[in-house]
């Protein structure tokens, strides 16, 4: 909002001028002095009030001053007034101009006013109410003393006919998608019409038009019709002014969550436009603005209860489908199937999505992140999870070759943490990469410019590429306990699992076979099931009701079934040395978890792994189906 | 780096650890057991620091303890060293275990230590010399109490014979090339020799690899060949470890400017690579980072004193030069004379250059800034300017379509300004646009980009588009005085030109025929050559000598030469008219001037000037020629 305003008086001349409420209007009494001028006196309506300054002084001026000043070029007036006009032109400053020690004026110039109010409001305490004219609508603040509006992306799809989100075109069909907007009020207040030719113009930057989109709901009250004024390819709207005391309401979404080079803030603006003459550009004399955040895309941690199990039915899983079942029935979690025809022989459900959501003071749903991996599982998101209040997202490389790293098991949420002070109230995010120089495998630039841009969640880059797969999930994950931190980190570690096997074999149970009970494996054997198990998503805060997500990856392949006892295990030098080194991988992201969760060596639990490493020195799980 | 590294004894087996001067090793005691053992006792030599640590209470141990502990997963050992060894393996930390109330331990885990000092170093507390292991290197803050190393753009020309900047190849030819650059220590003190298989490697990420250069200087003492060890396509160099007490010696340049996306920083790191057995990967154990920021390009205000001037020769203002040569000659300017067969008739340097400098505790430059406007002058930057210790940098957009705003008349820097509190040491760029919502010409978004990247004069956009070329420096400058601001800004202003001209009339000399008896007139008349001739570059910073430009835009062009009086300058009602419009867009700039650099009336002294409206109801400057 430009506050401070300058209007010239011009010689010999009426000047009309539009004056809205809390601004200043300044005004040089001296060049439109005649030139034979040398002192001035002023006079004004009493709804206005006029100030004096020179040099920076400030005197106030009674409304039939018969003081005289000094004509100098440093002496301004500031002109301000408190109530909007009720007739247009009604209010008055004439200034009167004496020559040297003259009694009568030589000359008059007037300054004609209209006061109008008008003020573009938005929910900036976060209310869930509009409220009118907030001082901070033009500025945003993170937290729960931070004030600012927010702005959904209309990532869901409302309308069950059209194949894609909200979003996607300049339509509304039905109030239910006008619901996941967030309104805006333009508050005007004056006579019952502006002076003629001045205009009220609601307008976006070109940079925002991709980013946010503005409806007006045209007769409210009978077959209404929503009419796209604002966002892609419409810069300005010219709105009506109906004069007396009016409220426009607008319905605002966002197109866009924040990314790489877009940080989130949208801004949208009002300016009156001032008529001078046929022929002369109009031009903005006011302007008001209000700043949008959009609501950043927030991961669940998995020590959440879960809601909701998905899971792939297979060819060759019919036992595994039937104790998940089992399982499942056991809480109040609901089983969500994917069948054949939807996954068509791909049961990494897991790694095809991640499940989050926004959240506004108006409004909230979940949200899935489909993950660029697009294996036969990649319609599964667009076509099963979008629908009214479920949105969808996703980034795709345009140039970049995608990895396994790629798949959603590499990227995980820890439960809130506080580190050395700093609060991580929505936890940090956790995706896994490859060793800073090794020039390794890492998640594509895309997905991490996304997550790092959401900015609640700060992500940590772990180290996973020294697994054949590559999945922070293959060895580790978090569980929820009693107590203040509400939860453990659960640790692979070959360490554990050689001392376990040496007390074993000292108890006598060297000839053990291994692999033998096994309940729940996945499908194959360099990924290990038991971290899937505990990998659930959660969708927790108190305005909507808790959706939570639970995926199983779903498996139960063939598993050698070589006579493997714990003596052999032992007796493999080979084995003992691999698993080393896979210790010190495993202790390289154990001792960064450590520093960017702020977690103690009682927050972590060893739980005893073994690996195998394959041909290109990286490492398979041994155990498929160790279960925690 | 990574304060805090875990190292797991083993079972039965000696291992050997590298230890990093500054560090934390951990490592459990638990792990490596037998597993009939009960307690532990520990035994260490004497240059090592051991500390047991139980649930977070840390407990020093003696050199050779004859305390036992009970071994549990939750107690660990933490190790220091605060002295680097001089003999491989030669430190070493003793684990008895033993089983309950026994008095003989039934076995040992041994953790053989070599203590090394490495240290990458640069000029963090900005005193011109590599300190050593400065604590805050890896981070970066601004100001005169900030720290942090700083990197040049080695965007000068030390090679005459090549036809582009420095930083164009990979190569240096000159020690003068190397003095652009930034100094790099990499320190180390230790053993004649590293364990087998250990290495030192220096590397970047691959973001940085295209904004910064590593070379290194073979042979200081003859014959010296300068390396290039890191950069493009070079993301790692491993580094000779020569033991005892080493420092090598590095040279850094800056290949780009910040910019949208890359605010400045870089990043050199040093990892020690740890060697476990043939065919196992090297895992890094300890890395230390260097952060950069590329010093930004800074504009200078012209209220500094002018060291040289830059002036056109043309066919047609021979006597144009021979004044301003006069002019030069009674101050210490320089006059530099860009000749025909380089400005090939276009005399609008002033456009087609900015001139700026970067600074950093080492070295500085000035860098001019070339123009996307690319006249018949587009080649003077690169072939008469760019050359050793002259930088060159340009920006071009790739798809936009280049304006009149686009010319660097329409570039401009405050003086150093305090607003509201904050101080703007290095003053605020000004550059014009259109109104907000008016859709009109805009400087093209890769300059805007870059001028903001730079960070430290934070642009103000002013609206010039309702001039015909639309530049700032038609309608306002700074003059340097006397006094705690130092300067004053001139602005035009057509209602100051009418009340000057009512004076005259009123004095008698209505008949008074303008455009008489001028000195100095550009070529076109919407231009008003008098802001032009304030309109100097000054370098003035200490460490370098003062480098000073003014540019002359250089004209004597035609004017037209019609009977003009004031008496018909005064009643030509549209000429009025128009001139009330011009005002208000010249308020708009100046409200938004006072607000943006904190000035009061008493710091804009108003020019009078008068402009006439175009059929495309844009602003030519009706006086061409006036002076200040």
């Amino acid at each position: 909002m430009q506050q401070e305003r300058t209007v010239r008086l011009q010689y010999g001349s009426r000047v009309e001028a539009v004056y809205v409420l809390g601004t200043h209007l300044w005004t040089d009494v001296y060049s439109a002095a005649p030139a034979e001028a040398q002192t001035f006196s002023l006079k004004h309506s009493e709804r206005v009030r006029v100030e004096v300054v020179r040099d920076g002084q400030a005197e106030e001026v009674a409304t039939n001053g018969k003081q005289r000043w000094l004509l100098s070029p440093s002496t301004t007036l500031r002109v301000t007034m408190s109530q909007a006009s009720t007739e247009a032109s009604s209010d008055k400053v004439t200034v009167n101009y004496y020559e040297e020690e003259g009694s009568m004026p030589i000359d008059q110039a007037g300054l004609f006013l209209t006061a109008i109010e008008i003020s573009l409001d938005v929910d900036a305490d976060r209310d869930g109410v509009v409220e009118k004219n907030n001082p901070r609508k033009a500025s945003w603040t993170w937290g729960p003393e931070g004030q600012g509006a927010i702005l959904l992306v209309n990532c869901d799809r409302d309308t069950p006919w059209l194949s894609k989100e909200d979003l996607k075109d300049e339509k509304v069909y039905s109030k239910e998608d006008l619901k996941d907007m967030s309104q805006m009020v333009l508050r005007t207040k004056g006579p019952e019409q502006l002076p003629a030719g001045y205009e009220i113009v609601l307008y976006i930057s070109m940079t925002d038009s991709d980013k946010v989109g503005v409806f007006y709901v045209e007769n409210p009250f009978f077959g209404q019709r929503y009419i796209h004024i604002l966002g892609r390819q419409k810069l300005y709207h010219v709105v009506k002014y109906t004069g007396g005391t009016a409220e426009l309401l607008f319905f605002v979404e966002g197109l866009r969550f924040p990314d790489e080079g877009f940080p989130g803030l949208v801004s949208i603006h009002v300016s009156l436009l001032e008529y001078m003459a046929e022929g002369i550009p109009l031009t903005p004399i006011f302007t008001d603005s209000v700043v949008f955040r959009i609501a950043p895309w927030i991961m669940t941690p998995n020590i959440l209860p879960p809601l909701s199990v998905f899971v792939c039915c297979m060819k060759d899983n019919y036992l595994f489908l039937k104790e998940v079942k089992n399982l499942v029935e056991k809480t109040n979690c609901e089983l969500k199937v994917c069948f054949q025809y939807v996954n068509r022989g791909d049961r990494w459900i897991q790694d095809e999505v991640e499940f989050g959501y926004i959240e506004a003071p108006h409004k909230g749903f979940p949200v899935v992140l489909d993950s660029p991996r697009d294996g036969y599982l990649k319609d599964f998101p667009m076509k099963q999870l979008l629908g009214p209040d479920f949105g969808y997202v996703t980034r795709e490389p345009l140039y970049e070759h995608v990895t396994s790293l790629d798949s959603f098991g590499n990227l995980e949420v820890s439960p809130p943490v506080t580190v050395n002070g700093k609060t991580y109230p929505l936890g940090r995010i956790l995706i896994g990469s490859s060793f800073p120089l090794s020039g390794g495998r890492r998640m594509t630039k895309v997905v991490r410019d996304f997550l790092q841009a959401q900015q609640v969640q700060a992500p940590v880059e772990l180290y996973s590429d020294w697994l054949t797969v590559g999945h922070v999930d293959e060895f580790m994950t978090f569980v929820p306990i009693p107590g203040t931190k509400q939860f453990r980190m659960l640790m692979a570690s070959t360490s554990a699992c050689y001392k376990l096997f040496r007390e074993k074999q000292r108890e006598g149970h060297g000839e053990a076979i291994m692999f033998k009970g096994w309940h729940l494996q996945s499908a194959y054997s360099q990924k290990p099931a038991f971290l899937r198990l505990v990998d659930t998503y959660v969708h927790h805060f108190p305005p909507y009701p808790k959706a939570v997500f639970l995926i199983v990856a779903g498996g139960l392949g063939g598993m050698s079934s070589k006579r493997i006892t714990i003596n052999k295990i032992l007796s493999s030098e080979s084995l003992v040395q691999e698993n080393q080194y896979f210790q010190r991988c495993l202790d390289w992201n154990r001792d960064i978890l450590k520093k960017e969760l702020g977690l103690t060596e009682q927050d972590i639990i060893d739980l005893p792994a073994l690996f195998k490493m394959d041909e290109k020195r990286q490492a398979r799980a041994y155990f498929p189906n160790m279960t925690p």
